[in-house]
């Protein structure tokens, strides 16, 4: 079966987001002050080749803590939809 | 009233994307050959303050398009929630 990922990457809360905080900024140099506390982190799709629901599961999973996210800066959840 | 908004930046599908293709490769070579068609953009989350969701919208939407997103690039979408 085929099934798609979506997988969000974002930094710790505990963590500075410089490139969140310098849009922030820039959103209110716009004038859009109603606007804050932005923080900024990947999006991530992929397709996934397998038996069920769970094996897709279980391969996203893998990649995200071997390659996608570093796990001392960031954090990440996903979704796995039929494709 | 305070909204949390989810924006999604993605790459358009008409164009390379070669951050992804550089993670499919590393994929792959990790031996998570079932993974494919990776694509790689960005997730930013926000606190908005407004009356209504609707006000809300109409403000996260003025941000993607005039900062947030290049739309001769990427495409973007966001949902927004109470906070």
């Amino acid at each position: 079966m085929k099934f798609i990922a979506h997988i969000n990457v974002m930094p710790l809360k505990e963590l500075l987001d410089p490139q969140g905080k310098a849009v922030n900024s820039s959103l209110h140099n716009l004038g859009l002050t109603m606007l804050h506390d932005v923080r900024i982190g990947k999006h991530i799709t992929l397709h996934v080749d397998a038996a069920d629901k769970a094996d897709a599961d279980a391969h996203v999973r893998e990649a995200c803590k071997k390659l996608l996210a570093n796990q001392v800066m960031e954090s990440f959840d996903f979704t796995i939809t039929e494709a």
